[in-house]
């Protein structure tokens, strides 16, 4: 078939997605016109910790070294949703912020070749938005399907993300929260592996309303030959970034730990202006009394060479 | 399955993937700490067209318009590859520079899911990257498939391509030219759709030594949430760029006569510093003579209105 009689074929599919959510991109504006959309004066480093990542008895203990090392934001699990109000005054009364709380993708039920399946996988992530949106959390992290979870194909588990999705996120929307698709590496997860890709579907789903992206540095290592390109692409679809060394030994250790550099991302996130949260998901080698006050300092070095 | 027990499973095939190619973005480079990597002033907009766009009867008469209009580059199709010697002449002769050549899928022999029908696919490649090495192109702009070409899904695809890749690469090295991945919008191709796919497959066949990628102003504009940012995504991987107004009405026209702006993506083209060729794919409303100058003078405008 010849290119031409495929583009008269494919108007029909084009037009059904640019009716609803092509928005930005065909780059209709003026609005950048001879000066600079680039947002660094509003774009501020704020990092963030998965819980289980500091050290500390108590949950208050955990809180104060956080405070000390001026890591401002607190990353939940799934778990922590199923009570919101004990984790949203335990965080607001020990001076930090609920983040993200990361969720994955609950066996994949949502994208499930097994249709009878998907329907449970709706309900646990309206669950978790619920209790994210009491918490006031940016979003819940979500994993559409890992290697081996479902049998579909990306073009089918797309689909079934566009036929759930625009009402999940209308959900979470007025939960006061996002759903957030989180992009990993091809070992994990075949389907989305680029920050780009988890920005379309954000657009394509809902122009935004409700959904999001997210860049963890580590998958980004090895999916991205840009990070600050895939920053760029995600501009105000990104909800959250995952802070981890990428694949250099020791792999997706703390920042600082390995040879992982983070000027380059970094440069993407001053550019968009991000102000939301950068979270520790990572292991420490060593004495993390030590290591991850190290850490927050490293971050904050990088985040000043980031010039664009 | 646990996140972490993911985390595990993954080590193997990450390795493998990363042994070989992945090099830019595990980021270890200090090239560009505290500094800008902003290379706008090595970057020109330098116009190409396809040779059928332009008005005249014969040849020369063509590329007499295209000096005058101040359109450098001529892109070429497949069939133009069986006579080089010709076309490096009367192109040259004429004082225009070959750009790319438009080759398309052939059949999407090259990644059938009929075994038998890929040599041929492989064969017909190398055959349009010898005369292109010869014109003098940049690089041959391939499409793995078109939607119906192939059963094959997306991942299977892949790893056809990069099983067969790295010696096709290697081989338009050889022959001083590039295999160019064009990412298409999914009414037309579902397989490739955004350029950071495209770049990160360049990376991952040959770290882009005789591979690259292309981006499409058209299908950007579907499948792209930031023309900045894939443009950087691509950095040095990009080796073509199409020109053509984006969806709205007139679709694909010639730049200027819809509501398509390129200064977004002109941003993302300074940014890297590139100077290869922005050629025409695309529909002329009204009289030629007057609205492809008129098109030039626009985009000129355009690329002096992107600032980073």
């Amino acid at each position: 078939m010849k290119r031409r009689d495929f583009f008269a074929a494919s108007v029909a599919a084009v037009a059904a997605a640019s009716a609803s959510s092509i928005v930005k991109a065909d780059c209709t504006t003026d609005e950048w016109d001879g000066k600079s959309p680039n947002q660094s004066s509003k774009a501020k480093l704020r990092i963030s910790s998965q819980i289980h990542i500091i050290p500390g008895d108590k949950d208050e203990d955990k809180f104060e070294r956080m405070r000390k090392w001026g890591i401002e934001g607190v990353e939940l699990s799934g778990w922590h949703t199923n009570d919101p109000d004990y984790w949203k005054r335990v965080i607001t009364d020990n001076g930090l912020t609920p983040s993200a709380v990361c969720w994955g993708s609950h066996n994949g039920d949502l994208c499930s070749d097994v249709v009878e399946k998907r329907q449970q996988g709706v309900d646990d992530l309206k669950k978790a938005l619920e209790g994210a949106g009491k918490i006031g959390c940016t979003g819940v992290i979500y994993v559409p399907a890992f290697n081996g979870q479902t049998k579909l194909t990306n073009q089918e588990i797309r689909k079934v993300l566009m036929d759930t999705f625009p009402a999940l996120a209308e959900f979470a929307a007025e939960c006061g929260t996002n759903i957030i698709l989180e992009p990993l590496n091809r070992g994990e997860a075949y389907f989305l592996r680029q920050v780009a890709d988890g920005a379309a579907i954000a657009r394509d789903v809902n122009n935004g309303k409700g959904i999001g992206v997210m860049g963890d540095f580590y998958h980004m290592s090895i999916e991205e030959t840009d990070m600050m390109g895939a920053f760029i692409s995600a501009g105000s679809y990104l909800k959250h970034v995952h802070l981890a060394g990428g694949t250099t030994d020791p792999r997706r250790t703390i920042p600082g730990q390995n040879k992982t550099r983070f000027v380059e991302g970094f440069r993407g996130l001053k550019y968009i202006g991000y102000d939301k949260f950068c979270s520790f998901e990572c292991g420490v080698r060593g004495d993390k009394e030590v290591e991850i006050p190290k850490a927050c300092e490293f971050l904050r070095r990088e985040w000043e060479l980031a010039v664009i």
